[in-house]
């Protein structure tokens, strides 16, 4: 017996490395309709799942941008201003998971979602920042910030950077803005019901409304802009899918844009089953997002890959989640948080309370609060030579913490929203020495903005498939 | 010349230890109004300093618990019940602040307030944590728990355990509710103005109401409870003030009832100035508390004590702060998180959208979302042999993080409640081996309730000090 | 039934709050030997127990710093150069252990000890760093500083700051650098048996010996300077114990002078158990300790409490650890480390490998290649104005990291020594940008010398009791 | 103007983004000699640069393992037991440095290099830590651990998994165990000279060798198993540069193989230049590693990529480093940790003092001491169901933390190992309640030994080019 035998048989007994197979490819010079596997970007049960994985296998998922490339690394905010809503998110999936026997997960049970890894995709390191028009649904901050405004953030490994705001620069926690398993036909009823009834008799308080006016109250199904993955599109099928299709913008029971940012490596995420095989989806990339994304387009947004790994908890769903409404699939996913992240010793931190600009008291509400303890950050950093657009995006994507410190004492909520100060070179915090008077030093240059303003041709427009 | 004149000499020219001076001191077996240095349950800029710091001393405040001793070690929440909470909070100050030369701050500062230590008071390690009836105020959830309960907590260092919440062990993050400046009469004016305003139109979206449907919108001011310091009860002065001193519950323009969890060794809080000496007070101290303070008596209330420093900066509100309202007073403080405290490797976070238990759509509400990730976190616990109240009592003290996730995505606001795993003594997360069958094991004693339900004596009630 | 008989009945099944009650108190206007219950310097099965717990008790602990009161808070070095080292260190105990059956440990068992809190002595927040001169037992770094430093440290609650160091500031991490049981006879007869072989033929490399000439190889029983506890001095009985008694510089088998920095709040110590009632004593309080403790007189010594809790684990010895040499007895206590302490964002580390200053190459020592590694730190430092005087001391009391590094690359082996950076007031990484030319800021003023020379008073020896 | 020239006229104006070019690639397939760019495994500054930067580039570096493929994922430690030692380590470089004007890295100037990404290369995520046998190497434990053994890891993302050590994962701490640039012929004259004299004459102490005695003191030059660059094997040069290039075995002032666990994403380098353009190398990849790196091959090492950029100090080894010793060269340089990493909560730590196995007395002697607490690691893991080889292994690659605890006590030097208890899927602390007696679960499979003893094939040398 040779030598050569001898280590195979040994190399036979051992366990194969668990390189992860690129499940979902992304090639970044095809369109999101282009792509080997096609993407989606509503919700639908009826949307074909386009893998299928088994638990305990590791694979690797590649995403577009949340645009699919609609707004690119150039130096104007006119693709964002522009941009057709209707076609976000892209999203790369769904997947369909199965356990060691072959045997799909089911509705009722859970499915564990742990992220081995991700990050940005090789050769397509940077990303960007954005506001929205107020004519093209806005931000938190839409009455005081109405124009668009992009920063691309470039990376060097772990760190971003943007030549648009100069003098920050901060390692990513990255995460998936989205990712959330196909909703039942009868999930899916549910929301378009309930958002039917929000747009159509308008919420109940229009404190948020009278300044964010021009921004939809919901995002109702439509064809507009949809892409269903293998569906083809002008198909019967496609017709009826679109018209009831929810949009991917709000986080919902199915989890979806949740935005947590720090659902970093390392982290599990128990997404509810509502559908055979779960047909959980993903994409929506950020390399780091501050709580709340306050601007909408708020991360740093970016192509990316995510290493998964999947197990089924048979029949989770009644065992770990509590129904919280009229029906059983009322609940939320669960998520697990892990031990590798980027952490800060100091932290400045701004505070807000539910009294409005105008001085008008709130009762207890979180969203005034938080508005206003943005607004108070905003403030404070511009005094230290940054311009307002630069801040407000920059606490869209840094790594800020947004906090409900209180939310009992009537009749203020007290929010607050923290920021590590390593993330500047200067020393941002109040100091007894006044300041130098004089000019202050201007962080130049400064966000971009829209400088043509013409009808963008449809050249451009990622949605215009046509 | 001996050596005792040299060593004389070298001792002359060393600085003095800081070791602090107990500037208030606390005598536990007295009411509030019968320390010493008399306690002060409102904010009023004529409420008169009961002592004076320069700038750069290290002193040490000692405070009573929020309620000054109403609540107590034994073993009903019956006490909870029957608060007269027209006596909170009991705040020890105000103390007068000066520069090195003795001149005082002046409205237009901005007072940085270093918290160098703080802890409970000797011989006094123990604190509660309570929900209200739903005809005492109630909390974040009285429609969902409406009856009163108490837990209480020992402390060992710095570890606290209760005995009515088994199984559950964690270090505090000890920080003061409230520190805040005097108001000056014309802040004082604003918010006896708008909260009255609250009070008398109504919220605009009676979502919150409805559930909260007992509480108060305001607590607008009333001479009932009211303690003023070295202000003699009953005389015109008296009268006068406490017709118009604001109440401690919410926070406001001057820091007060802010309940950031995390103030606490090694912080510093930014106060604006409104008068003349800063005048600011303190108290309420929280040996823990959760973000939220979901259950309103929500943290680890105790008395304990504060070793402070503080600074001027001259001009410091025009140069650091930006109005946020009409008016220049419309400001709020900034607060620095140091660098020690217990930190935490695992999370598991709840996730909650702005629909509310009805089933109905909410518009970007963060105060709805946050309900539901609280609801679902204790749903989540309970299936762990913790009882819905312990979970509830647990969520209001222990260090968990509340964030805002998502504010921007119509209609859905996303809020996030995070609980370190490290504060249980079993493993809390989901696991796919099923949870064994059968009764699960349950956490044994309860939080106390109200067994008795006939008049309180007056004796008991602290504020009946007649 | 009246509402109070309800409240007793309530109270009585209450538990007891777990208040520390003060089992071994110090006063800090007498000497050691003056206490109420008389501390002790030497390690010895005889010396008896001056209080006994139970398991499951909170009880506090207070303790002088090391010298007893000897080296004081003065301007000169000269009370370091003079101390007598037969009198060190001061411990308070020993504590006898007891199940709550009243059965009291045994040999055998372990003996867990948690630290619930410890902290600095009201009204004696201070503490000091110092060399000793080359004649009285130098330090890690003698050959280079061959003379008395000191350093006066102030406490800000949890920071300290020196005079003689001006420009750093940094949070203490606590903690005791004694803890230990009392040895049994075999156990102590194992110790001087072998560190008289050291003493008398000398250690096998000379290499340390060579720049620590002056140091005692080790530090062997004497009569002189000891103290005994509650045994009467001059008694046959003191003479014997006294003769054979271990000193306690170095650690050992039962813990002893172990000088492990992370040893702070939350922290567990599992001590073997050599005698009946495992009589453990404590001492030797830290402010906060660089790892390596490198000027010997190195952390913040100070006089401090603890508040303490002990279990025991039955049988543990053999459950748990394993002897390491000839004798059931060669053993070691195991440390658990809580997750309690400050933490830092950023470190500079500085290298050293096992080639001395002479150029000379040794063999995988990590003692050589540690000393490399500390004087690169203190002339790094020195070059931004700090005094290597400065330095040296610093890096004996912050909280810096000394990692053995690389232990198996022959010949060399690579210490490194991590300290961090947010305890300067300046930036001291190096830069792209040539610092300015010029004097660099000199950091006045300076480490405290020796500025007498002549024979000190016996009056202000603290060993001179007679 | 068109539209299209409008953004052609931004996109102008924008940054490049900085995708990092790969500078060293590696073909997996190929041998250390084979590679597009050829590695080396010696020092000398006559080793010609393969590439060259500026600074403020990122580029991208690949290496094989420090054996260049020798050790393979099969199921025997035999390509352990027979590697040859005299072709390691394999590196990456040199890369010659220079400014934006193009002017090189010159003597005296600092080489700062940031790591800002690194990792596993796609497709070959795995690795192994492995024992040398006491004939070719040992390594720490040599004497009580005398066999080659091997553990093979596979990564998961972020985590590593080793079949033959079941129930432990952890994140990697991942690094390059080796960066250092070239040395100049003084310098590498001065290695050469005293490490021949430590060969020849023997070390001072016998202390270590006793126990290591087949180890060899120093790794002297040899041109066997010698690979150098882009020169040619059997050329005049080869031969002459062969003779006195130095083993890349020790970390020496170039920086080397200095080990330094925690220099992951985000840290710098600060290495001396000793030759123009700097000429830096790097390699040996860990995925993670145990400070000391206790059993030699010791870390889990594997191929790898890391993403850098470079920056030079003009008179940087002037400005920040000092010589100790007697030239201007013999330096050490200086690191930079950065703040993303994983952190743990809890650590076990184990204490080792300087009496060694057979219970005798060394003089402050940190390598004995720290044996020791590897030693009593080792020991109490052993009770919880590993295998002592297992754990020897584990302790090589986990992120433990090796400390010099205490250097001054004489005689006993204190060295703690302190092992995050996180990465254990059982509780590993002692406990008061026995462990259930019987036999403890065995942790199988056990690590790889050496099944085959023949004489291994020359085709799997990978040093026998020929």
């Amino acid at each position: 017996m040779t030598l050569n035998m001898l280590i195979f048989q040994f190399t036979g007994s051992a366990m194969p490395p668990p390189t992860p197979r690129i499940l979902v490819p992304i090639d970044l010079r095809k369109k999101p309709w282009e792509q080997k596997l096609p993407l989606h970007n509503r919700w639908h049960p009826l949307i074909p799942a386009v893998a299928d994985v088994r638990v305990g296998d590791i694979f690797r998922i590649e995403t577009l941008d949340w645009t699919g490339g609609a707004i690119t690394d150039n130096a104007s905010a006119i693709d964002v201003k522009t941009i057709d809503l209707s076609t976000v998110h892209y999203l790369s999936g769904p997947i369909k998971v199965s356990d060691k026997d072959g045997i799909p997960a089911k509705p009722g049970d859970l499915l564990a979602v742990e992220i081995c890894n991700l990050g940005p995709l090789t050769g397509d390191e940077w990303g960007y920042t954005a506001t929205f028009d107020r004519e093209n649904g806005g931000g938190f901050l839409t009455d005081h910030f109405p124009c668009a405004t992009k920063a691309i953030w470039y990376f060097e490994g772990i760190y971003a950077y943007s030549p648009q705001i100069p003098g920050v620069r901060f390692p990513g926690l990255t995460h998936p803005g989205i990712i959330g398993t196909a909703p039942s036909m009868e999930l899916l009823s549910i929301w378009n019901e309930r958002e039917k009834q929000l747009e159509e008799n308008g919420p109940q308080s229009l404190k948020l409304c009278e300044v964010l006016h021009s921004r939809p109250l919901a995002n109702l199904p439509t064809s507009k802009g949809c892409l269903l993955g293998k569906i083809q599109e002008g198909t019967p099928e496609w017709e009826k899918i679109a018209r009831e299709a929810a949009r991917t913008i709000p986080g919902r029971e199915n989890g979806g844009n949740c935005d947590i940012k720090n659902l970093s490596k390392g982290s599990k995420i128990y997404l509810p089953v509502f559908v055979d095989g779960a047909n959980f989806s993903t994409g929506d990339m950020h390399f780091s997002q501050g709580d709340g994304e306050v601007s909408f387009c708020g991360a740093i947004e970016m192509s990316g890959f995510l290493e998964l790994k999947c197990e089924i908890i048979r029949g989770g769903m009644k065992e770990y989640l509590t129904p919280m409404g009229p029906t059983p699939l009322h609940v939320n996913p669960i998520f697990e948080i892990g031990p590798v992240e980027p952490r800060f010793s100091e932290w400045l931190v701004f505070e807000g309370i539910s009294v409005d600009e105008s001085g008008r008291q709130h009762y207890l509400d979180a969203s005034v609060a938080y508005k206003r303890a943005v607004l108070n950050a905003i403030d404070y950093l511009n005094k230290f030579g940054y311009s307002k657009e630069q801040v407000y995006l920059l606490l869209s994507c840094c790594p800020c913490e947004g906090r409900i410190s209180g939310i009992v004492d009537s009749p203020n909520a007290v929010a607050t929203l923290a920021i590590p100060t390593a993330i500047f070179d200067q020393d941002v915090r109040p100091k007894t020495n006044k300041v130098p008077v004089g000019p202050r030093l201007l962080r130049k240059p400064d966000v971009l903005k829209c400088t043509y303003d013409g009808n963008l041709p449809t050249t451009t427009n990622p949605a215009g498939k046509t």
